[in-house]
């Protein structure tokens, strides 16, 4: 039922474990139709946003349950919000100490098995970060699915528990373990622990005032990227596609997103510490508005967040219209941060001298019923280079 | 792909949430050939056991694995013995502390939901408390067969999961989380966690030394009993078993058993960090002899455990030539303590004021190379009532 997996990296394999060597699976003779995207889950959120009908809402924290008598309360200790996916619960230890554990388990969105390791643990400990806590361990967790070939497990299976785990050894978070069981579908995940001394600050995420600024760490449209991407190769939609970008820009966007996805938000769970942010939230599947509103709700004071500016993956403005709503699903997406500006300044600094690049303000914490909007003359900011526009359907 | 479970307890099921109630199938119409233990998966430790041709062997330690370049290492933090099927690493945190981490599973060994909840919870902690490491906070994980029926569904699972919280509540430890999936075979378990802090003694395992005693927290034949009330239920083997022992007897096995096995060994814990224990391991499905060896195995001195007392559940000493060799599996069994013997009379002393009864010295340790025997004239221990012998099989 379970066990372990122990696996070896050939040259050939090692080859492929880096963020900047995209994944070529014809190297290993492998078929195109089964892709690693292919083993997952159609139920998990990724397949489901993408048909437009669907309403996937992010679950609303239940704030009356009124518990029954006898009613089983699964988690008895104290729970928090968990808005990105992940179950996250924090546990009164003994001797004071806090832990802070999230749980997630992640399908495969993109066909690059390296990255989506890496893009595994990322979102993983984000829920950490938002906390403004630090991983200390990861129980890793693996479902191989039953229908992947062994020539499929021999390439998809080392490489993925890799990107798993030297984002683990770059996040400074020790592996405790392994689960490993056989499923229909593929997946990669865990459950990751970080622990809090009761006598030292904690970021409740619930701070939020009038004054403070929104800071947002990643662009939005990963999702749209990478989506972009695989529809190219289909002949069907690839017209569609082209209609509007260049194949070079949509080659560009996606590894821009698959660059932003294995990205750490690690440098922002420390610098949050440092800079008195007053509240933050990872952004995830449920799109950047749902996880502003679910933000906007928890907070104490009436506030509400006025959107002013949303930076988007160079050229996804022009395929996508949810994604300039903020209605996109998002890939290990970034943190969005209400802080005083003053500090956010100095955040933004230390956070471009860490990572390398800027992250933006998106906008302001205003007097209001815990809602967000976005502003009638909210800009899209994109550093799309001009010549690969190709034509704006309107 | 996994979720909550929120469920709520009927006072009809309550009823059976006890110790001391026998579950009662018909008493919610079901029907006993799709008895809990059915929906176990046949891989599983104890149905692979119990053919005696199979050579289910214990792994042993890999001492010189020469890690290959390139090679994953799974665990890189430091790993330790898991001699019980529970997978155990310990890893260094942050600030001098160290995370004991279990990890295990347990299909369903009894048709009683309530006490297979109380026996997973109690097998998965007796790993920790093997350290001499309390039990901090639990990830509850359940495997939901998708072979059940709605209502064996509404009554197998609360009762399971209430089994499994009051054992952990009476632990002392905290449920940070549930992990739920659909699968073919049910099962309950989880991680469990206790932490060291560096400066505090750690019970190794590897102390032994000639002249300490062997000291055993739980008879043996757990698995006998149960195996036994099982074919007494079916009328191919009822005649079988009727022919050594009364169904009286075989009744007062089985809930001695089943006592036995919801038995925290959490007072273990305890008094071997008082009482200066050597070593120590759980019995479990590899049966008495092989995690005794185990345990010889890895001592650091050259020892040997002579074996001279076998205290078993009343009257299974009648139906199991295997049980009185050591070599059945055991359910959720007791410690095998090595320590001096001027420790171990104060610790049995304890041990009985604060669970009920006197744990056996079984044995001691003495100049060897790492092996288990049995004494020619070892006894075996058990307080089965002589009228309820009817004949022994030679």
């Amino acid at each position: 039922m379970s066990g372990k997996l122990r696996v070896s990296l050939t040259s050939k394999l090692l080859k492929y474990a880096r963020v900047d060597v995209p994944f070529c699976a014809e190297d290993f003779g492998l078929d195109h139709a089964f892709d690693l995207i292919s083993y997952a889950d159609p139920q998990s959120f990724y397949h489901v946003l993408d048909e437009p009908s669907s309403q996937f809402k992010l679950p609303q924290a239940d704030t009356d349950d009124s518990a029954e008598e006898n009613q089983l309360q699964m988690c008895r200790s104290v729970e928090v919000y968990a808005d990105d996916g992940c179950g996250t619960t924090i546990t009164a230890l003994a001797a004071g100490q806090l832990q802070v554990q999230v749980v997630g388990r992640f399908c495969p969105v993109v066909n690059e098995p390296y990255m989506m390791g890496r893009i595994a643990c990322v979102s993983l400990l984000s829920s950490l970060y938002t906390m403004g806590v630090s991983g200390q361990s990861v129980l890793m967790q693996l479902t191989i699915s039953r229908k992947l070939t062994e020539l499929q497990r021999d390439v998809f299976l080392p490489l993925m528990v890799r990107g798993f785990e030297d984002c683990c050894k770059e996040a400074d978070v020790k592996i405790s373990g392994q689960q490993v069981e056989r499923s229909r579908w593929l997946s990669i995940g865990g459950v990751a622990l970080g622990f809090y001394d009761t006598s030292k600050k904690f970021i409740v995420q619930e701070h939020a005032v009038p004054g403070d600024v929104l800071v947002l760490t990643k662009p939005l449209g990963t999702h749209e990227a990478v989506s972009a991407f695989g529809r190219l190769q289909e002949p069907k939609t690839r017209a569609k596609i082209l209609r509007h970008i260049s194949e070079q820009a949509v080659g560009e966007a996606y590894r821009q997103a698959i660059k932003s996805m294995g990205l750490l938000n690690r440098v922002n769970s420390f610098l949050m510490n440092i800079y008195n942010a007053h509240a933050a939230t990872a952004i995830g599947e449920y799109g950047f508005m749902q996880h502003a509103e679910a933000l906007a709700r928890r907070q104490q004071e009436n506030v509400s967040f006025c959107i002013t500016n949303i930076p988007v993956i160079a050229g996804m403005q022009l395929i996508s219209k949810r994604l300039v709503k903020g209605l996109s699903p998002e890939i290990s997406g970034g943190l969005l941060i209400c802080m005083p500006l003053e500090q956010a300044l100095p955040f933004i600094d230390q956070f471009k001298e860490a990572v390398g690049y800027q992250p933006w303000i998106v906008g302001s914490v205003k007097s209001g019923r815990k809602t967000v909007y976005i502003s009638k003359d909210a800009r899209i900011i994109s550093q799309f280079p001009d010549n690969c526009i190709i034509e704006l359907d309107e």
